[in-house]
């Protein structure tokens, strides 16, 4: 703002809130100012949540999800297969396979892909730790559910090998035509894939 | 999430984030994650600002503005002309004016617009304090800054009729074709405003 409308609060509160994915510094000024109006509502409990998040969430030293204990409410849930362990590059990963509601596995999130071009080495993802929970002998089937990049796949090889003579199958995911997608909209990688991968009808 | 997979202070974080202007459901989870995973950059200072802006924010008895003071930072601002005095629907019309950095003037916040149909009279807005704020003589000039709306021209009607005999002059702004706008993509109501309102060259 050109010159100072309001007490150094308000605009602190709309510095930040800049800084939220999805919101830019237009849109933290309509959402601070939402927030101001809606006080009671939102604003007093959202501060709540986040201070209690600040707390109690903490990165899970067994998988790396996150979470308020730790190990993570997954790793502790004995419904789960333990048969199963899914790795993932990141926690949105671990989230967006639990939504689709598909598997009763255990996750491992790896925390990023390989990248020599940023520095990005096998030391700094959790791969070691991966290596190790699979040596314990309980894990049958790894799926390597890592996005279909260049980075993804190059981390899934590396994985693969670091995993073998364990004895556990490693799996990864199918690559195919999207549930509801159009055809006409596709790359052909993906289409080549589909078709290279059909099924009886 | 269809499964318990975090503890409850993640997802009742991401409902609440949910609720903000800007983010929906989806993104809620992105900015949930970001958040938590900046937890010592970006939450933390966040849940501080919030719960100060809970805290100390108030809507300004003068002129409705919201700030940590009241009167606002505006109304005691030694340094604006007190002979101007310029009407907003909304706190956020304030903000708009104020970064355009082009008058000095105070302001006075309605609060909405007049609008029957919403059951919205002039008794839920803050046109009576508007009157007796000029009825004190020293507003020289009123400038109705609302929106161009069918609703906002109504309200500014109603406004200037409240006004008449104060003394005060009422003015409106100019309509006309945007800085940097297309004539292309312009509606004809503000082409022929602004052929209308033309000025020499």
């Amino acid at each position: 703002m050109s010159k100072r409308i309001a007490g150094p609060e308000i605009e602190r509160l709309i510095q930040l809130l800049a800084k939220v994915p999805g919101l830019g510094p237009r849109s933290a000024r309509r959402a601070a100012l939402h927030l101001i109006k809606k006080k009671e509502q939102l604003l007093a409990p959202l501060s709540v949540a986040m201070a209690d998040a600040v707390d109690k969430v903490r990165v899970c030293s067994t998988c790396g999800n996150v979470d308020t204990s730790d190990p993570c409410t997954i790793c502790t849930d004995e419904r789960r297969d333990r048969s199963l362990l899914i790795v993932v590059e990141d926690v949105s990963d671990l989230w967006a396979l639990e939504r689709s509601g598909a598997m009763n596995a255990r996750y491992h999130v790896l925390g990023g892909t390989l990248s020599p071009l940023d520095g990005v080495g096998p030391d700094d993802l959790t791969i070691a730790k991966l290596v190790s929970r699979v040596a314990e002998g309980e894990v049958k089937e790894v799926i390597l559910a890592v996005n279909a990049t260049v980075e993804g796949q190059t981390t899934a090889h590396y994985i693969t090998d670091q995993l073998s003579g364990l004895g556990a199958r490693v799996t990864r995911l199918a690559h195919g035509v999207p549930v509801g997608g159009e055809l006409d909209y596709l790359d052909e990688g993906t289409i080549a894939a589909a078709l290279k991968s059909r099924t009886a009808f």
